[in-house]
């Protein structure tokens, strides 16, 4: 049977700032990604969302990002390859704690917004990520853009990798996703999105933005819970992804990840 | 032979920003307090110290205190326990990753600065702290102030500890620290400030500021390296601890806080 | 024509995060107390809250907090007087650069959570702040609890005040708040707290939490825009305070401020 | 007579951080540039250097920076134009604050490293500075790189300016900066680097990296105060400048200055 994981940002609150309705989405998927204090987060929602994902039987990764709380680490920042390392470590210290304290282990680590964008077009930077999580526990999964600079790291240094998909991205012909604000880069009908992410975990393909039909290594699928309408669209492709015979489940379970190790 | 440890606040420095002689204080000292982000360090900082420690065998500790860079953590904040063990458990699971990349085991925590003087005196406080350090780890020590509250917490749910004392405070007849500003509170005279550590290291007792002769456990004295003076007198200190027949060393090696475990 | 003012917490969102439903409330309040980037707002946000309450001929007033975004200003921190000082000389600077941009000018301070709570009681850091905004501009109005060592501080310098009611809390019978917590501190029914509102605007009298009428000087009303309740409040009170005689207008339009100057 | 500035950076020290040599620096200089906060900095550090400067005549200017405190601004930071806007007129405003409780006139306003450099060649960020700038007060003159967009930005808008040369730096043919890490790049020679200052000041020329005369305006130079050996420089060139003619003097005194308004 196949199966494919569903990825979800969690943990973005900080302090009286609430972001994100965790609770209602947490039911339908099988990864969190939590913020680590860096762009979001701080040491109490941290513990909070680890207990929370603990109680579903959600794994947990971690999401750390640049030191930009006010930009909510989606801009790109020209740090070094050792200051994102030890950022990096920083950040997975920090969630480690809160996962000790409950008794799960730590599944993966997910770089965050600008973090994610520019490791994944620059080898260095990748490399400095990968090496930095290898560091701390060669068992940690690297979670990034399938295709991605990151993918390439992680595989040189044999750090078990997860190839994450887009429902709402189209892609170039040579697999990488079209440029925000580029005609046709968002795919705005939810039908189409569905069955885009259906077509990525059954065959392993999808149509470029070119029409071309191109190869796509899917391991996991990036959700949002952070409105009425994306808690909906979640379970929409949870439940299409099921009647398609694809299971949902955890990276660690993910046999095409477990080859890799 | 008698033992004990010398302890000092490294990796205090902070981006562009450099506090503290590390590098010349490292040689003379058993113990390190490494500064996890929140109050000073940065995650730079805390990889450099950690691996300073490592090749000079420096016993490396958590020194975590309050979210308050601009107030250095010395000003009171009034976290409620529940803040503040999160606070802990984030700063010692970061400097944790540090260790883990080094191949060091962590080997205690000594909250820091207004962290330390409230927990000293909040038996609230001191428990939240010291659960929040035993749910990481049974094995870490506490290192707090000798005959504080955080060590009867300590004490009480049986987390490992070492009493902390200060060569350059006087103290009351009850075993606390006189308070600063009050006649009396500090110890100028260099001579008397060692003659008075020697005593308490091989006779457990100290002459209070009232003139009698009272107990104090001392595990460990608390010296600085933040200029040529502190410098200096960490090396008297030393030299005279040696010649009265104490020996320095970490905490994990002291045999009175194996006994406790 | 008797008069009060309606003063709003505004502004408060970060980066990312929104907080409050500024443009819903704004149509109700005479003054906006826009948050300065230390317990909560960012340059973005100042600009665009500046800007709105201009439109809305809302009054702009300065809202300085505690350093403390995690915290969200609302812990005690032992700071000293001339931190306070320089704490709101900085927040009230930063945003007169707003409000000049928007050919607005800032109308009044009022010191937000902890910071206002604690300079209520103390006399000391009460005049650091009211010396502080006296040194910026000896026309800005402290807006501070009625009868709190504030507005002592600033009678004493010959700063401009206002004083501040609260719709929701009980009162003891010297004035003072009774401290939440205690049995009856928050008064819970709508209607008995908007009567109370009245009767402080029409008759200067209240009833304390012992039963007693007391006197109570009111020139602004707190009120709150977080949410769908809140907002319906302020409807209800600034609709009952117009039926009974009682204009809301702005501090600078209040003759009984102006007598002061 | 001819006449230059001599500015330096000060102020950027930060809480229990000591950075610079600011008591020794300002006797040999005319401007202060002065960190706000962002990059470095804070209130109490703002409100000494402010009355420092005032107590020795030399001119207050704004030092804005990026919100990267752990970088010390020195880091590109992918800010829109509007961002920038709001951090400088933020920043400025909490400069002027200080300006005003001592009577003193903010003069300039000098972007900081990463922000300096980027706005440098980015037209939309330089204009943005310039009209945030502008709308705060149209007589503050921008102090930015000679023959950059700032400059290009301050006059396009009538913002007054004044262009800034650098000590140590060669120049490319074309008058931009020869990038670090060129060879050639650093001018490490003393007595050459002063030999360059005095040329450009009493000539308006330089001799560029590859061997050519080229022009250069020069308002202001550029010094450190940050170690023994910056402060000997200091003092040096404003001898060699004083011999040859030049006075020192402050931006706003400048009739170079004085006539693009």
């Amino acid at each position: 049977m196949q199966s494919i994981d569903l990825n979800c940002d969690l943990g973005e609150s900080f302090g009286a700032y609430t972001m994100g309705r965790d609770g209602e989405v947490i039911p339908f998927i099988s990864s969190a990604n939590v913020a680590c204090g860096f762009h979001a987060g701080d040491p109490l929602v941290m513990a909070q969302t680890v207990q929370s994902c603990k109680r579903s039987g959600v794994a947990v990764g971690a999401h750390p990002g640049f030191p930009d709380l006010m930009g909510f680490g989606r801009r790109n920042i020209a740090v070094s390859p050792t200051e994102a390392k030890a950022y990096i470590q920083y950040q997975i210290g920090a969630l480690q704690a809160f996962c000790t304290v409950q008794g799960v282990k730590l599944a993966h680590v997910k770089p965050h917004g600008a973090l994610y964008n520019m490791a994944g077009k620059d080898i260095a930077l990748a490399r400095a990520i990968c090496e930095g999580i290898a560091e701390i526990d060669k068992s940690l999964i690297l979670l990034a853009l399938s295709g991605s600079k990151m993918i390439d790291a992680a595989a040189e240094i044999g750090l078990p990798y997860a190839r994450e998909i887009f429902a709402d991205r189209a892609y170039e012909d040579d697999g990488s996703l079209v440029m925000r604000g580029k005609p046709g880069a968002m795919i705005h009908d939810e039908d189409t999105a569905i069955a885009r992410v259906v077509r990525m975990a059954t065959q392993g393909t999808v149509e470029s933005v070119t029409g071309k039909t191109i190869p796509i290594a899917a391991d996991s699928v990036c959700v949002h819970g952070d409105g009425e309408k994306a808690l909906l669209f979640v379970q929409r492709i949870r439940s299409a992804l099921e009647k398609n015979g694809v299971a949902v489940q955890p990276l660690a379970q993910l046999s095409k990840i477990g080859e890799k190790q």
